[in-house]
């Protein structure tokens, strides 16, 4: 009997524990509070992510530990990993953990990014804005996450506010400065690395995002072999560079047919959830297959499916649940503003039959706005 | 906040819990033992199914009631069914419960059956042996499953061997005996019915059976539509008369071209488990759809799906789990002979495909009898 142990207890963790019991799993999830959705189906541990004593009761429980949640503390990773293995790796995690650290990376493996410059002080935002010009991006370092930690910088003139906003993080959690991409559009690179070193990857997609939230996730995205072969390379060369083990997402920026890399999720990610009916493996099940070592599992798609993030509040699921290619994900939270609350992943054979789904569930959910980029996309 | 009350805490009731969680359910499961593996999944009662303060327990947790084990005492179905929805009914499980009530109501129904006839003691067995010949089954009415309950009597020398067996239980339990069939094949329709009488039928599986429990299944089975359309009429037919909610198994006898009923499984079944990767709906989803009144998901196919079973212990699972189309399920129970410990589903395209995966899946887990009879099924 193996007992895999997740630090964070949200909806990735509560679909990891779903997906990973037809293996025969145990799980234990570790997370700050009490009511964290994945304590429905997962014995809970309560407690923060540098409390040694709810560390030292986990690792006692587990055979081996994965990630929820990328922003715990690398100190306690590694503390873990001094007593139980740890995939990803701490280093891995470290680097993901850190904007700078991570496009650093991306460059030195000749992978395209955004300009970028670290930011340790209100001297160094002059000169990188300087440098990078405008519009540019101020972003925290470290923690940052659906959008939050970010200033746009329009024009020089926002400087200013900017460093109001977030200056005073510059000496904890470090900040960085990114060139704005005006992108055609969004893709996704979900991918995973086993033990032995073996790569696979989903089809690509293509991503919407509102308010720095995803919105909509649409695979496989049309793109050429050539992009998509780009795309490959780059997350197997980072993957390879870290020796990381599980499911990863590398987050790219397309403009011109040029391929940028924004950021590295360390763990399965919210554009990959459409792999649960959209593809013969998931990316939960792959990822515990990769961090158990056992033979992971095809990634190759079954028809194409497009998936829709829930903000806030629960739409009402009948809509959804009428669609022949219609599945519903309540995570089981209590509504929130900003709370990633569920998601539907609608799949058919055929992109126009998508399209017609997606519109008619834009319609009975009143999200038009949110399946109109995607149904646009079908159809040109 | 919907919870769901399952009686009985098997397999069945840990794949329902873990097909629910995405439609933001909860669970409460009620067994006679603390191990029950439901309980990994869901929290778990621990009760005699008669212990009115563990159903009181039960009911006050839960907003409705359904079945992971059809022979629940009627008693208790309808003492929960005065306080909280219960679906199926107590009607249809008690008739279901009854072989010679649900032969009876086959019959009524007009759907073909076996020979059978009551036997409340020894002259009516010598009677019923007389009036349906040899070889016959004698069988109790109640409380059998995976064959046990059973004796087989090829000549009428063994009607004394039988009496023997099973005489005691005339009093208790009943018994019948059943003219045998000697089948060309088994099948099984599996089918759901909602609360609003809407009926769903998935493909026809074709199923064969070792020592009385099921070895493999195969779906879609190989029959022609006018078959398939009986084997679907009788299944609406019966969900009607009952008034059926939920998921159901109606398991047939193929001689000749003609469809003989064997029995009414009044929950998910065996035979079904194949519709996790093997259909855009699951019959655990869709059971759960039903029972609490949510539109029916689609019963179509993708593919076709090879499940076999996985009885005593489990194999090794690296030979299917590296298959494209391998999928392990593990029920997390500990190995004991005779019980199902876990499934594995294999799907493919085509039935090709299919039949090359099952031959290198028997062969890597020593399993080439138990795959053989679907292989050879599958090259005809
Ligand atoms: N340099 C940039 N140029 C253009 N858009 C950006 C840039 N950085 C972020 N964004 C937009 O904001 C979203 C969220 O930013 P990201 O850096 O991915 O942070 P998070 O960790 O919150 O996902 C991106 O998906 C993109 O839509
Ligand atoms: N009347 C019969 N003729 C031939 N075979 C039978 C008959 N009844 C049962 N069997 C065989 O035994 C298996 C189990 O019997 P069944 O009546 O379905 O009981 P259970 O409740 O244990 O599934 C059947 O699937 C079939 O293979
Ligand atoms: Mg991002
Ligand atoms: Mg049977």
């Amino acid at each position: 009997m193996t007992t895999v142990g997740i630090l964070g207890g949200g909806q990735l963790a509560r679909m990891l524990a779903l997906s990973g019991a037809p293996l025969g799993l145990r799980f234990r999830v570790l997370d700050t509070v009490a009511d964290a959705c994945a304590g429905q189906f997962a014995p809970l541990i309560v407690g923060d992510y540098r409390d040694e004593s709810a560390l030292t009761e986990f690792a006692s429980q587990v055979d081996v530990a994965t990630f929820d949640f990328e922003n715990v503390p690398a100190e306690s990773a590694q503390w873990l990993s001094a007593r139980i293995p740890v995939f990803p790796n701490p280093r891995a995690l470290g680097i993901a953990q850190d904007r700078l650290a991570e496009k650093t990376l991306f460059r030195e493996l000749g992978i395209p990014v955004p300009d970028f410059a670290d930011v340790p002080d209100r001297a160094a935002l002059d000169a990188a804005v300087a440098a990078i010009g405008t519009p540019c991006i101020l972003k925290t370092r470290r923690l940052g996450y659906d959008g939050k930690g970010q200033f746009r910088i329009k024009t020089p003139g926002d400087v200013e506010a900017a460093w109001d906003a977030l200056g005073a993080q510059a000496a904890t959690v470090g900040l960085i400065l990114e060139g704005f991409v005006p992108f055609d559009r969004e893709l996704s690179v979900v991918a995973v690395r086993g033990r032995d070193g073996e790569f696979r990857a989903w089809p690509l997609t293509e991503n919407w995002h509102v308010d720095g939230v995803l919105s909509a996730s649409l695979a496989p995205a049309r793109v050429d072999a050539d992009m998509a072969e780009h795309a490959y390379a780059h997350a197997r060369a980072l993957a390879d560079a870290l020796d990381y083990v599980g499911v990863f997402a590398l987050e790219l920026f397309c403009r011109d047919g040029v391929l940028l890399a924004n950021e590295l999720a360390p763990r399965v990610h919210n554009s990959g959830h459409w792999t649960i009916e959209g593809s013969e493996t998931s990316q939960f099940q792959n990822h515990l297959r990769a961090v158990l070592g056992l033979p992971l599992g095809d990634t190759r798609m079954v028809g194409h499916a497009c998936m829709l993030n829930w903000i806030g509040t629960m739409p009402d699921a009948s809509g959804v649940l009428r669609e022949a290619g219609g599945h519903w994900h309540d995570y089981g939270k209590e509504p929130r503003a900003g709370r990633k609350v569920g998601h539907a992943t609608l799949r058919a054979e055929t992109p126009a039959e998508l399209a017609e789904a997606l519109a008619r569930v834009g319609a009975a959910l009143g999200r038009e706005a949110q399946v109109s980029p995607v149904v646009a996309v079908l159809a040109s």
